[in-house]
């Protein structure tokens, strides 16, 4: 089993997105820009959605251009793999005029919140999305999946592991090339993650497969430990657990990208990413948001030894 | 495997010995009282120490005296066991004057924190605990032993598995009925853990181990399923997250009674605690305090759902 691990960076776009406090554009570029400077290499930065709905979205377009050719020109890495968040075909248009080769579509495993959250019913939703896979098929453009609320909804409690398995079937049917499997308000244990991916797999095979978890009840690094054991290679998490979670008034949200590097890199997974680096990124953020980040690791220190 | 788990309840000990507020005695005999009401069935209520170094111990012996009348009278569960930290022979004898029937050492795997920690080498502390476990072993008094800095020390660094080992075979050979192993700095991923505990199993029996882990970057769930899997059913923990890292300002220090009971309940194991009962009295002792305390399902919730 491979030791290598895909960290997947989500903060510059589900992290600012749940944030209060709207980050200009040269603020998320410089983000973005001190992120693929730590060895990550796959960044999600943006997403093509109304700024009336996601005002900390606002300027996605300008900004993915702006990074594309910081990009082209060497001042950001050329091996990092960006993507943004497209709900429906008319982001498609947008990120085709970016020039970006990946798009991430999101949806959700329960019918209340896919209503509440992307304003339509989960049938609805992949019918948005199959278009944007034909536009991206088309293009030669990648397209990861997000299912979120795959452990428990707020509103409709836990749900059932037989519709995340059709879905996720769905997904992969229809050319997405990763689902990330969310649990989106932290609720799992390792015991409902074990008893998912093992049916799961079933309709994908492990490196098809992110898990994407949330901190909310402290148990994300215990659930990540129970994917690595069933082969899952990809995680989501955002620097400095920047996100914070909507449905619980205070709460953690995204498990930090510094938490699950800290915990990999103690169990001799590597994930070619700088622990100091991601601390320091969380600092300037905080500044930034002038709120301080969740992230454990970011509190206490990477406790460098050997 | 037994599914049954032993939560011993820190708080009002370890977690309140490392809070900058002094709490007085009738607000620790309240909070001893309110975990009493959890169905907890293990809670260290104090420390014989010199009020001049700890006083947040203050007063300990009129505290466990009024804690076992009320046990007498039947206003404390009866089954609850209740224990206290003695430092040396002049702390065990303020223990027999309480009439505790349990009683706690505390020694550490690292030289520097001994020294630094209680003021005496590794070797000097254990003559100061064979004192005590003649005392204990004459006046039938169980004795529970604390092994601090098992994984890492502030000031040395990794610390060797085999000096752990040692400790624990000599704490065991003693007559300590179980040994708490501690990573009092929260450093340990469960690679760590695993490789440890295994060596452990050929010096003492897991019903004779208990781990104590801190939440200081996230990891002590995780390293809590890690014990899971290899027999161990005895974990410390401090409602709130009482306690704070002395070693790293403003980080997370005890893993979260709250926390600790989530995970399990989730995982099917049975703990007799109840979870709404532990949150409220987060809550209750954040005020107490004057701060927020760090565990995760206090602030989040609990999520009942089914």
């Amino acid at each position: 089993m491979s030791g290598k691990i895909r960290v997947v960076e989500v903060g510059p776009r589900d992290g600012l997105q749940n944030e209060k406090k709207v980050l200009d554009s040269p603020t998320r570029i410089e983000l973005i820009r001190k992120l693929a400077e730590t060895g990550l290499k796959r960044i999600e930065i943006g997403a093509f959605v109304s700024p009336q709905w996601v005002p900390q979205m606002a300027g996605t377009l300008d900004l993915a251009r702006e990074i594309l050719r910081l990009q082209k020109t060497g001042l950001i890495n050329p091996d990092i793999q960006l993507s943004a968040l497209v709900p429906n075909a008319r982001g498609m248009e947008d990120a085709l005029k970016s020039g970006l080769t990946e798009v991430a579509i999101f949806g959700a495993c329960s019918e209340t919140f896919s209503k509440k959250n992307i304003n339509c019913s989960i049938a609805e939703s992949f019918v948005r999305f199959r278009q944007v896979l034909e536009m991206a098929k088309y293009h030669k453009i990648k397209v990861r999946g997000y299912l979120s609320t795959a452990f428990g909804c707020p509103y409709e409690g836990r749900v059932a592991e037989s519709r995340v398995v059709r879905l996720v079937r769905a997904m992969v049917k229809m050319g997405v090339y990763e689902v990330s499997v969310g649990d989106t308000i932290g609720v799992a244990t390792p015991r409902q993650v074990i008893s998912l991916i093992k049916k799961l797999k079933r309709v994908a095979k492990p490196r098809q497969m992110a898990m994407h978890f949330h901190d909310t009840r402290g148990t994300s690094l215990a659930n990540v430990c129970a994917s690595l054991e069933l082969g899952i290679r990809t995680f989501d998490s955002s620097v400095g657990g920047l996100g914070g979670c909507p449905y619980a008034k205070g709460a953690s949200g995204n498990l930090a990208s510094e938490d699950l590097v800290y915990l990999l890199k103690g169990m001799g997974y590597e994930t070619g990413v700088d622990l100091e680096k991601l601390i320091q990124i969380k600092r300037w953020a905080e500044e930034k948001l002038g709120r301080e980040l969740p992230s454990r690791v970011g509190k206490a220190g990477a406790w460098n030894v050997e």
